[in-house]
């Protein structure tokens, strides 16, 4: 038998589109954007021989109405790449494809420009140009633009005048008529790529402020007559949604709020000795009272859950809920569907292990065994809480289950739902975290929480914001239940706001687990990054009044951030990050530029001394010419400087951190806030930013 | 209307795969492969969970067979690639597609082996084994394996046996009982990829020697009774045959051998004005004698042609025609199809020409306006000279004829030749010589004529042999009649033997322009890189006696370059390169490895300078240890030294490239040569080869 292979791929078509980007692989999933986002679309387009070669791209909006946007030669030259930056309005399943074509009109441009005035072929080469203005008049007329087609009408008679011939030229390649020839121009040997899909999300899968809680620690309280805990509920929560809404939050999450197994439960510490009060782990899901569909009876019913979202949204956030798919044995499932879960050889159900550790208390679902079964189940769950008004979830160790699974349902949900978003809980290699987000999951956590040092953020972000962009949008968090970083464990007050600045601001989405703003870091060990006493396992109530009397406190700033957040756009953007240099190892410095809205951040990634160091902008991210001279405004301290391509800064341990908003011209806020030149402006700019260059001239002592 | 787009690319499977390479366009064109060569296949594999995954390739031959071959984990480690070295051995259309699946096998040993000696579920483990064993144990019988049959059922029994439990499992993890579980173990949750394809061509489209000469200054005199010169022909051009045959080449390749066009005809040096004695270039195609299917009577006729195919192929070698798409004005094209050529608005025919150049005598073919009438012919005539013997073309300028065109034409002509092999003259931007690979093209032209220094020929070969070896095969001509490389110009014959050296042992093809072994050098002016009375245009028969004589011939190192080419299947590859580090800016070591055949070179680069360095060699790139000692045979001279990892090279202006084969003991060579030991190895070879280090202790006088 001789074997044909199925066509696969895309041949070239007659003027050649290649490397087309963002195409999820190979087009199987769409790439991701989200309404009013910019994003970048790119390919390699060249043609053979000598003639002018043209790019756009055709964009399908998800009623099926086409637009057409022309697409720019790319640096550096030679090349052959071609870009466009498009903005994507409304939300829902869009296309794209790319267009390269033939321009006779460039062509025609470059021939005349250099023969008329050598005297080469003059006659001939008027004749030429008389015929594609006449065409493109006609084209006009027709597409409803007679102002473009009298001009470029005007265009052939002056070719065929009795005009001098140079003047002739002039006359005919104005701005105007350049203009109406790119709108109706000739297009010829066009060759369109396959259309590739781009899903354009809601804004606040991109761009939003999470704050994780649990409703048990709000208002819970030990009651020394029984002596048992008295736990928190959804209705003693209230408080707090209103706290977190002052501080500028938009996403509330809560860790499951479902019955908790009894079997093997944990006791405080991650213990296997829990006492008769200890309220268990909320990710061991299921007991008698019921499993995933069903409500932990200390928190509430669904009537509070339904006020408790009510009281959300009317304070302009929504909640978010977790989706853990595992089961303690307790769970209705084990006993309903034992067909969900792996059998041991002796005929037991598997439970969690990672040889020699057991983890007895939960069962892990096997996807393999039923799967129609098990993915209607998981639909089911999931509508429920859809329908309680829950339209985001955070889903706990994606990785532990198939990347095809969650492709299925989050397909499924989309196309009935498209304003659910799901953010993927996983640590784990690159390949896993990015096929999650190929398959469909709108965010990922990240390695953030381990990035520190200048030059790994640099890496990484460069990778978030340029390589994965397509795929993989980050959720920053600070910190979590299950993850209390070094840095935070020995970096005092200033650690906390270090990380605080650089989430906020690197990401367009960041997070914050409750307690942060209270500087809790007490590690259960020496090398641990889990909490002492974490709230995973017991309750933990937090005096929050205290904390506002004493000022150990870091609500304002977390409240200051995410109102410059809100205020700027440049800020809920990923792709728009650029790096600039600062000489000093712990000094990171950059931007984020959204139209007029320009963000510069500065940042002493030490927590333990102060710096000061200059720097060196690259102006031309910053919107600005090499000599230009601007004004900067802190909004942090709402002080303003003025500012050169070389800046001075001096950042201490009590202010690490500058979040400042580039001005051209002096803001009117100097008025109020006394302006200090932080940083003399060297008289000539030098546009060496990549050495060691002299210190400014002069600078201030600073704030 | 709501689109529903298609579904492109591939949806993950139940095991992800991804990132699979060769993939040329999505599958689009066949990845480049030829008979016998080693090629990679590569993936991204990786499952949810802590389970074993594993993955295969399984190839498909042109008849239809199939065959699974492993593939590995890949460094750097975390990232889940899996590779595997594939070498397909026939000729024609293969697929290869890579299965991840999971691997039950793998991951109960990773349990038991921690799980036993711990006491944990022992029993348990054992049952489990005992399972696997038995159904492996089954399968084995039903493939026909009863020697793995009987030892898994044996591994079964002892799993159950009364043995002390880690002496059972010390038993059944033997290497016997681990090949026989890779051969006959579980695969489960197999997922494929789709099939892409790999198209294997004869050996001679990676590996060949090829040399250029043109057939009408063979033999040519100038008849002085005349004033006219009498042409060189075929039959007086067998001398050269011998000639190329003794210098070990493989293919000989002919400029056009057809009429030469007299409109507008160029005289010597590129004149306008030519004498009626002059031949005009042979890429001005046609005249009224003929065109593209025709031959120049000043050469023969069919007869004589064929007698100079016969002649070659018995000297073990094969011709390359030229096959350029354009015509001259008198060509029969002309008068018989105009529509093949573009009009002007005047009504005449577009000659070509970058304004304000023009290039009167040549009309380039348009292959729009009948497309089914030129694309026809062109196969009629490639199909004429291919009837004649002809099984290698070398295409002029193809990047100025549409990509789509070559595309279709050379899928033609594999279809019913898939021996016959096209070789680009492309000299233009990486996106169109990338493209025309892609499209069909077994071979280019490269950048390697511009390539002189250490940095950028480190860099131009890693991109070759690494980046874009699936789609490009390099061609390394060292002159064509085209290009007079500055580097010859001005360095002598050191320059020569560089250039040589380094073409022949860092591509598998390379090719010689002849002139080039009697060190032509003579540029048409001062810093243009075309020859000085150059062939194209007119006669320049060679004294090839008496270079011969006087030994101004580099004749015979070509000879031995071909012939340690032929000896070493090392240097027949284009993937297996491998760069070592040499302290001296202007020296390149560079190995290649076939199996145990192992190739290092060293060169100088400066022609002008000699220099004395040291090595330091990446010994598992050799296939060595690193404190291992071996020999190194220097085929050129035929001296043998001992080497570590580090050494010591002296190169003269006179001998300024060493080609070297490593030999793992002192080779039988060393008694007929004297061995010197170049450099004293040092008694603990250092692993850091990537800085400075002090010099190997002692240092011969060298050579």
């Amino acid at each position: 038998m001789v074997v044909s292979p199925i066509q696969r791929g895309t041949l070239f078509g007659r003027i050649p589109v290649t490397k087309v980007s963002p195409v999820v692989e190979g087009g199987a999933y769409p790439a991701k954007a989200s309404v009013g986002e910019a994003i970048p679309i790119r390919a390699t387009v060249f043609r053979e021989g000598h003639d002018a070669v043209n790019a756009s791209v055709v964009l399908t909006d998800p009623q099926g109405r086409e637009r057409v946007e022309p697409m720019h030669r790319s640096t550096p030259a030679g090349f052959d790449w071609w870009a466009a930056e498009v903005t994507l309005e409304t939300e829902g399943a869009w296309t794209f494809r790319i267009e390269g074509w033939d321009n006779p009109w460039e062509t025609w441009v470059h021939n005349a420009e250099i023969k008329i005035p050598a005297g080469i072929d003059v006659a001939l080469v008027c004749t030429e140009g008389k015929a594609l203005f006449t065409a493109a008049a006609e084209r006009a007329e027709a597409a409803g633009d007679p102002a473009a087609s009298a001009l470029l009408g005007e265009a052939a008679v002056a070719l065929d005048s009795g005009q001098q011939v140079e003047d002739r030229l002039q006359d005919v390649l104005g701005d105007d008529v350049r203009d109406a020839m790119a709108a109706h121009g000739p297009r010829e040997l066009v060759s369109p790529t396959p259309d590739y899909p781009v899903f354009v999300d809601r804004q606040e899968a991109t761009y939003a402020s999470w704050y994780e809680f649990f409703p048990r620690s709000q208002g819970a309280s030990f009651d020394a007559a029984t002596g048992r805990w008295v736990s928190g509920t959804f209705d003693s929560s209230h408080e707090r949604l209103a706290a977190a809404a002052a501080m500028g939050f938009d996403v509330i999450y809560l860790p499951p709020i479902h019955p908790i197994g009894t079997a093997f439960r944990k006791g405080p510490n991650n213990t296997l000795t829990p006492g008769p009060a200890d309220p268990g782990s909320p990710w061991a899901i299921g007991n008698v009272d019921g499993g995933h569909d069903a409500i932990h009876a200390d928190l509430g019913d669904f009537a509070s859950f339904d006020r408790f979202v009510a009281r959300t949204r009317s304070l302009g956030m929504e909640v978010a809920l977790d989706f853990a798919l595992q089961a303690s044995p307790d769970h209705p499932w084990v006993r309903e569907h034992p067909e969900w879960f792996s059998e041991r050889a002796d005929g037991s159900i598997a439970y969690a292990e990672n040889p020699p550790k057991k983890y007895q208390d939960i069962y892990p679902v096997n996807f393999d065994r039923d799967r129609e079964g098990i993915y209607a189940e998981c639909l089911r769950i999931l509508q429920l809480w859809m329908s309680h008004g829950v339209r985001i979830f955070r889903v706990d160790n994606p990785h532990t289950k198939p990347v095809d699974f969650w492709g299925w349902l989050m397909a499924e949900v989309r196309r009935t739902d498209p304003d659910v978003i799901f953010l993927a809980e996983a640590f784990t290699k690159p390949a896993m975290m990015h096929a999650l987000g190929k398959a469909g999951f709108q965010q990922g956590y990240t390695y953030f929480t381990w990035r520190n040092e200048k030059w790994e953020l640099e890496e990484y972000l460069t990778e978030l914001a340029t390589e994965s962009d397509s795929f993989f949008r980050p959720n920053f968090f600070v910190n979590t239940p299950d993850i209390l970083p070094t840095f935070l464990q020995t970096g005092g007050r200033t650690a906390f706001t270090i990380r605080a600045v650089l989430a906020a601001t690197l990401a367009p989405t960041w997070g914050v687990y409750s307690g942060f703003e209270l500087f809790e870091n007490a590690p259960i060990g020496p090398g641990r990054e889990e909490y002492l006493d974490s709230e995973k396992f017991q309750y933990r109530p937090r005096d929050w009044a205290a904390a506002e009397a004493s000022g150990e406190n870091l609500n304002l700033l977390l409240g200051t951030l995410n109102a410059i957040r809100r205020e700027h756009p440049a800020l809920q953007q990923l792709r728009n990050l650029h790096f600039h240099h600062a000489p000093h190892d712990s000094v990171i410095v950059y931007s984020k530029r959204s139209d007029a809205d320009v963000v510069l951040v500065v940042v002493n990634l030490d927590p333990l001394n102060g710096v000061e160091t200059e720097l060196y902008l690259d102006m031309e991210a910053l919107g600005l010419g090499a000599a230009d001279v601007f004004w900067v405004h802190e909004e942090l301290t709402g002080q303003t400087w003025r500012w050169g391509q070389r800046a001075y800064v001096s950042l201490t341990v009590q202010d690490p951190a500058h979040v400042l908003t580039v001005v051209r011209q002096g803001p009117s806020r100097q008025l109020a806030t006394p302006v200090t030149e932080q940083a003399e402006v060297s008289p000539v700019p030098e546009p060496d930013a990549g050495g060691p260059a002299p210190a400014a001239t002069t600078t201030t002592a600073g704030r």
